[in-house]
Order: structure tokens, then sequence, then C-alpha cells
């Protein structure tokens, strides 16, 4: 099913017009491929009042002709944006919008340039990704099949879990299998670690190897027909002390109860507010200490579509209003330095009532 | 070894102040690396006149104490480049040098609205990436590593090459066993093509089967220790026809008369025609055609070091001249639509005598 990319375009104009803008242009990757199905590497599209426009150079000849839809391709020799700043001066676009925090400062030159003074140049408020945010039924479906997919990953690879395997070989399972299922990479540098290292919430893979009793986290996403998946789960490779079957249960709790809140109408901020506070209310260890809360040092989640992190961020006081359509994921931890980490990650369609979870996972506490 | 950031910072300075630059910002993660080793994902380095300073958020606090050379590190809470403009505020640097080609333009106004009116900022030359293209003996040293490394990955596929098996198969075990060899990652999505799909110089690997009698392309790059290789080669399953072992040789005699004119002091240009020049000696079929020249749709090669594509850029006439240092592939291929490409890829280092050939893999024709 092609995704309706006509629709999103007249969303879009609308979002123009809204703002006094006549026209917009984009760079960025995702956001092409989203509007007219472009996933070359070098194009420029041209939303104008009728009609699209996409730049590209004469390697993605064949390329535009399958995927671009809703848009006429034009095959540029010579610089991209001066031909885009050309055609606004041709047809005398007067109010232009450009994504100032993806555009180059060279490129905006370039195309202001090519495109004479008449043409007013206004940065927008990133149109494309307020409509990205929002994913349709098509957009979901697909996401699906990322998700479990990615959890198939995770459940191939438990058996791997053994002393003495280094933390990249693990990445490297991972990464092969999410291939061989299908997917066309990894969304992210997979995150492999080991014992104390599981306390880095963005620890990259090492040699390190795993021994006895230690915690595992892996964080891994794919890329499947476009779409990301992000899933984090912790395991433990023996019996673990009751200190850390409490933290397990802490984040676990923290999970649901930011599961239990998320849904359109709610703010982000509220979200990631009852992960915390669920924390709150289970301390370092069963004799007493500080607060879990304190050892979860960042967000409770953050979008996720064509790309690994999009709009909108669950953070701390954030007022954004989530709307039925956003897909986010719920991912609190809690790290200890020196000690270790335990993090739960899944990914959620927020909708008017129960969020709808994508990974499908086991998140029980798993010891190896 | 430690790599020489003061010898790189005292280069960068002359060449600010040769371009009438105090100071210098930069964003860009490989020019961060190269100056003072800091490999974070979020980062601003600031190179003044005495001394350097990387701004980065409290995610990276362990890792820029245990990365970070030659540089003062501040942690800063809120946006990176408010605490770059106040630095540059309160120290009151008159002209600041800034790369065009990578701070959007958001970013820009960000710093220079902390900056205050008084600090002038200059497009620079990207002086950085000028250095970058020089590599010294530690660097080589590393990049030989990583070229090796592909060069095995390469001889460890080659027993998966059998009918039946699929692109994103191939390229899964490629990017598998580059991991298990220790690289962090692929430096690029990985290129497996058969048939008369290796007829696209960029194809991504598809669901494809390889049959009997096909031509097979596989171009691969690995990150070693931060530092890219990148090599290609092309097999053929099956006896192969006069005709694809004429193009098989004048693809190989292309790339040797490439080689044998790379050295210092030739213009990138003169690296290119001889590739070129050689192909136009060969016809498309024993029978005569067109030269092979014309096939040839792409450029010679490109630098290569921290990023998979660098300065120097080996293309038609391209008029800069190469310094012992450089490190390029030499990359000429022949493309035939429908029917099918051959490519040979390697990487050298110029110096004032003969190339030196950092990858390993056998050159000569194999069919499998």
């Amino acid at each position: 099913m092609r995704p309706p990319y006509a629709q999103r375009l007249v969303r879009l104009r609308a979002l123009l017009r809204a703002n006094g803008l006549d026209s917009c242009l984009t760079l960025h990757r995702p956001n092409i491929l989203y509007l007219c199905g472009f996933s070359g590497s070098s194009g420029a599209l041209l939303v104008e009042p009728r009609g699209a426009r996409l730049f590209t150079d004469s390697r993605y000849t064949l390329q535009a002709a399958d995927e671009v839809h809703n848009a006429t391709v034009g095959i540029v020799q010579g610089p991209l944006l001066a031909a885009v700043g050309e055609r606004l001066k041709r047809v005398g676009a007067p109010t232009v919008g450009y994504e100032a925090s993806r555009l180059t400062v060279q490129q905006l030159q370039q195309v202001r340039r090519a495109a004479g003074h008449r043409v007013h140049w206004q940065p927008d408020r990133n149109p494309v990704e307020a409509l990205r945010a929002v994913k349709d039924g098509g957009e979901i479906a697909l996401m699906k099949r990322a998700a479990s997919l990615g959890s198939r990953v995770f459940e191939q690879v438990l058996p791997l879990i053994k002393p003495g395997i280094r933390e990249f070989e693990l990445a490297a399972e991972i990464e092969y299998r999410m291939r061989l299922l299908g997917a066309i990479g990894p969304a992210f540098e997979t995150i492999v670690a080991f014992g104390e290292r599981s306390a880095l919430p963005h620890a990259r893979p090492t040699g390190r190897r795993l021994r006895k009793n230690e915690l595992v986290v892996l964080d891994l996403g794919a890329i499947l027909s476009h779409y990301c998946c992000d899933l984090t789960r912790t395991v433990y490779l023996g019996r673990a002390p009751a200190r850390i079957r409490g933290w397990y249960q802490a984040v676990l709790e923290a999970q649901a109860a930011a599961r239990l809140v998320l849904r359109a109408g709610v703010t982000a901020g509220q979200v990631d507010e009852a992960a915390r506070s669920a924390l709150r209310d289970h301390r370092l260890s069963p004799s007493g200490g500080k607060g879990l809360d304190k050892f979860f040092t960042h967000s409770t989640g953050h979008g996720l579509g064509l790309e690994v992190h999009e709009d909108p961020r669950l953070a701390a006081g954030q007022k954004q209003e989530l709307q039925a359509g956003n897909v986010v994921t719920l991912e609190p931890g809690v790290y200890v330095p020196g000690v270790g980490g335990i993090r739960i990650e899944d990914d959620a369609v927020v909708t008017p009532g129960e969020a709808q979870i994508l990974t499908t996972a086991q998140r029980g506490f798993l010891e190896l």
C-alpha cells in the first residue's frame, strides 16, 4: 500500500499557509522520503502552492523514476541548490520556508544567491517533522513489523549470553540477525554492556568478556522498510542478588506507570513524571538509601519513526500535548555508577485510550 | 601511541592566522576527534590563540575526561552553543572562523547571539579538513590495519559466494565478520550486487539470489580505531565469457595506470585521467564498440581517513596537487547497463615515489 503522499502535501501546505509561507524547501532525507517516497542520499524537495519538485542528480535517475510520487523529478547537472534557486526565481515565489535546523549556512547562501533578491526566505518551524510525529495506520503497521523484528532478534541472541562472550561479539550477532531478518541495518550503534559497564547509558561495545553474576544490557534498533524500532532488555547471568531484583522491579513499575499515563491529551512531561515518581518510591537497597529516581539520569522516551529520535520528547517539564498516532519509546532506567544499570525499553503508540505496545519481547526479569 | 594533538593545534593556528582568524569553532565530529581525541556525539571545540576548549554535556563527563588531550573540557548544562558564545564574549575574541558547510543556520544564529555583536564571524576554508587530508605515520599505521581487516573479510566471505545466496545475506555476513574482527561497524552501507545489478555503482543489497554465471560486486568498508577502509572486488560465479574477462582486464589496467601516476606533486585530475585513458584503449567487445571509458561513470577515487569520503577527490580536471600522506581510493569501474559492472578498489598512500597500497586482498580475476 502506497503512503498517502498527496494527503501529506495537502496537510503541509495548510501548515505553510498558517505560517505565511507559499513554499518550502527541505533537504532532510527522512522528510523527502515522507513527502514523495524518494530515498536517495542526494535530493532537495521544493513544495510549491501547486505541486512539488524533487531535484536530484543523474546517479538517481532510475531510482527517482521508480520511487517518487506526487512530485515532478528534475535531474540536475551541477549544484542542486542552484537549480532550486533558479526555479524559485523563474516562478517568482515570494516567501519560502527553509529548515534553519537542517540547512547549513553555505546551503542557504547558495540557494539564496541563485533565487535572487525578490524571494523572501523565512526559517520554518519544521512543519514536516510535525506531520511525521503523527503516524497513520500504514506507518504503524510498518513500525509493528520493525518492532517485532527487533524483539525476535533479542530472543534469538539470548542463548548466546554465556560466560566469555565479548560485548562486541554479541553486538555483531545482534546486527547480523537483524539483517538476516530483512533489516537494512541497525537504527543506531547497538549497545551491549556487561557488569559495571551497564551503568553507562550510552556504552559502546568493547572487548570486555561476560562473567558469571553480571548484568547484561542490550539496546538494539533495526530499520525495516525505512522505519526504526528501539528495544532495550536487561538480563542477569546467574542468580541475581535481592538488590538487583529490586532495581529491576522498580524499573518495570516505572515503565508500567508511564504506559498507564500515556494517552492522547496528556503532556509529554506527565508521562516522564509518572516514570520518575514510581522510581521515587523505591530505595537504592532494601535497607534504605536514596530514592531510585536519583539514578534515572535521562528522559523517559522519545518519538520514533523514520528516524530513531523524533518528536515528541518525553522529558521532564515538557508541555507538549501528546496526540493519537505518536509513537514513542518508554525507557526508564536506573544506573548505579561502578555497580551496574538496568533499562527496559519498549515502543508504544499513543491512542485516545490504552497505549498500544509494538515490541513483543518478554519483559519479565530473566536470570540466565 | 597518542596522536600528536598539540602539533595539530599548532598547524591549525598557523592556517587560521594566514586567513586572518584568531579562533575557530568546529562541531564536526571527525574534526573534534582529530584535534583533541573526543569521540562523543555531542561536542563543540573552540580553538583559541592559546589553548582549546571542548564543550560537551554531562552524559560525556567520564568519556571526555578519558579521551580529551590538549583541550580544557567544559561540561555544559543547556545549549552548548550558548556556552561557546558566552566564552567568546568573555574573552573578547575578535574574529572567529566557522565551518559554513557544517554549521546549520540555527547553530550559527545561536552562537552569534550569545557571543554578542563584538565578535566578528567569518566562514573558514575548512582548515581542519586540509590538515586531515595529510596523514601522519600513526594514522597510516591505523589505516593499514583497517585495510587489512577489510581484506580479510573479503577473503572470509569468498566461500559463501554460491548459487542461491541473497545479496542482503552476503552483506550481513560481511558486516558480521567485520565486527568479529574488531571493527566498530561498516564505514558505509555495504554494497553487494549480483548479475545485471552490478551495473549500478551504488546498488543497495536486495533479496535477489545469486545464479550461476553471474558477476558479483562487493564494496565494503570497515571502521577500526576510528579509521575507515574501502575495498571493492568483483568476482564471477562460473567461467566468465571472454567479453567479461576483457572488461576485468581493462579495469585492472586502469587501476594500475592510476597507481603508477599517483605520487606527490601530480594533480588529482592527472590520476583520474590515467585510469580513464587506459579504459579508452579497450573496446566494449573483442569485435569493437565504444571505448570502455564511456562506461566509467564516476570519478577514480576519493580521500579516506576518519571519514569515508574526504579530500582530495580524484576527479576529472581536478587541479589540486597531491601531497605525501594523502590516502586515497583507486576505484575505476566499467558499468554496462542491463549486463553488469566491474569495479576494483584499493586504498593507497601517496608518497614522493611509488604509492603504498594498504589493501591486501588479491586483485586477480576470480572465477568461482
